[in-house]
């Protein structure tokens, strides 16, 4: 008998062609046993693949789309040149969208994407990010989708963190042994499960101490910057005014600067200061600012090695990918005993 | 005698069904004279455009593109922010290539949003930019180039800058009146027009107050962080130090600085330090720095609402336009006179 194409060999299963030829191409959607049947009627049936066609519906576009929420951050410009530089590598092209933490845009970029546009999705989620099922379709459409930093726990994907809650305890250890008996946490939106996981390090640590835990100390902030001024002030203006501040998110440590210097407090002597930040001017700051500092580029690097092994490897599962890497406490001014 | 089409149209004048097209359209790469008799011929054959058919070729995709040289730079993240407000008024999605002042990549991204993938462009050209004719391509297909920030001046197009002149000597002149009598310029690319335009109202201050131009004065910078610091170091521990810097380039304030901290010297005492800049923590730094800042959000806006014209109006010339706004002289500690 000589070789069958595919539409016979879906004929012989009773599948669908797509269901067959993701099952060959080994994608994460199609369930092993559905994948072990297809496998065993392809050899049985002698099935000899289109090498040209496969390659062409594998990577049709040669390109990733990148969706972050925002780009005035140094984190997300690092994350992006290390995922140009593992894209450019392999000869793929980088699109970026941002959706300025707009769950509305985020959709709309998500739709944008589908039809043949994209061959792989790298995603940061907004902090507004309702559960939506655009991106259960762009999976199911076969475009493997990767995210890195802000993940989506309900999701199940390859995923590329830093280690926020060892990172988050690190932060409130050290502001502790700096002296601080009351120490505010920033928190960025609560649906972010990286905002969640460093602000259950920020609790543990406070527990490991002794130190209460007082739930006004923890600041609900948002993506206006008027907004977390006026939080931001009424927390540094109350009688009961923390000696510390731990900030999720770099803009929150500027802001919380620009409160301290309007309000004649010093930092450190009045309240100590210390963020997740991969700001370049951290050093420069009057006074310098102790940091987290997550490994930005690599981790765009990383999400994008990860997603594009998932192109062009057959044998490559995603959805086992976890991937965590470290942030450096980097200590400097704003957290020194005065 | 009834209406013809296109291609009846097409056939009767002698010229292609694309020129005709695009003659209707008032392309801006038709000439006046083409157009006129064009227009003529439709109304002698009375022609009907088909109105659906149009709309289609006008805006595809209703997606414009935007080409930037890097991103972790404050200037184009509050570009692109401007851009998207734009865009998201008119229903077009944006989609963002970064080159990172790389011409190969650049000319690579213009030729992936080729074939349909964006209706128009705004792009501000990296700072290795050869002359090519990838940007010609793009515009001969029918795709309006909008330049920003960093144009071509061989280009012909619209173009929206700041007073980089008027600026550069504005800058110059604050120096001077500190006190300084010996400014550094530290330059980007000599191939930006930009940056040359800088440094002409650098000379042409100078001039004004008798200070003499020192070619040695104007430091040649590069994309590469170590080799500027290198560069700048060599200059602040030159015998013959200058008393002042003018940096055309964020990045360049901020390695001089680090330069400056290693090296003991105190900014204003020893060096005075003004940069074009769009740093959010500008205000933050130590000491806080005097800034040339940039209408960066309004710039991506009101490229992007010419392009946004030239996609959707019929009678709007894209080549005419060239919108030039001021930035301003925000002075700070690191020009004061100590």
């Amino acid at each position: 008998m000589g070789a069958v194409n595919i539409k016979q060999l879906a004929k012989q299963l009773g599948l669908s062609i797509s269901t067959v030829s993701r099952a060959l191409n080994d994608t994460y959607d199609i369930s092993p046993k559905t994948k072990q049947k297809v496998l065993e009627m392809a050899e049985r049936l002698n099935y000899q693949p289109n090498p040209h066609a496969s390659s062409l519906r594998r990577h049709k576009s040669k390109t990733i789309a990148v969706v972050v929420p925002e780009i005035a951050n140094n984190f997300f410009a690092l994350a992006i040149n290390g995922i140009q530089s593992a894209a450019r590598e392999k000869g793929f092209h980088v699109l970026i969208y941002v959706t300025n933490e707009n769950d509305k845009i985020e959709d709309e970029s998500l739709n944008h994407l589908r039809n043949g546009r994209v061959d792989g999705l790298l995603i940061s989620v907004s902090n507004k990010t309702i559960v939506d099922d655009t991106l259960y379709k762009i999976q199911q459409e076969g475009i493997p989708v990767v995210f890195f930093d802000r993940v989506r726990d309900d999701f199940e994907s390859a995923k590329v963190t830093t280690d926020d809650f060892d990172s988050g305890f690190k932060a409130t250890e050290h502001l502790v042994k700096q002296g601080c008996k009351k120490i505010a946490y920033l928190q960025i939106s609560k649906k972010l499960s990286i905002g969640m996981n460093r602000m259950k390090g920020y609790q543990a640590a406070l527990e490991k101490y002794n130190l209460p835990a007082d739930n006004g100390l923890i600041i609900d902030c948002v993506d206006n910057k008027e907004e977390n001024y006026i939080k931001i002030k009424a927390l540094l203006n109350s009688k009961g005014r923390p000696d510390g501040i731990f900030a999720s998110v770099e803009h929150l440590a500027i802001t919380s600067y620009i409160v301290c210097k309007d309000l004649n407090l010093n930092i450190p002597k009045d309240v100590k200061i210390l963020s997740f930040s991969n700001l370049e001017t951290a050093s420069l700051l009057n006074p310098s600012l102790t940091t987290i500092t997550q490994p930005a580029f690599e981790i765009g690097k990383q999400a994008a090695t990860i997603l594009l092994k998932a192109l062009t490897k057959k044998s490559f599962t995603l959805a086992d990918t976890k991937v965590v890497l470290p942030s450096d406490l980097i200590i400097r001014d704003s957290t020194a005993r005065r």
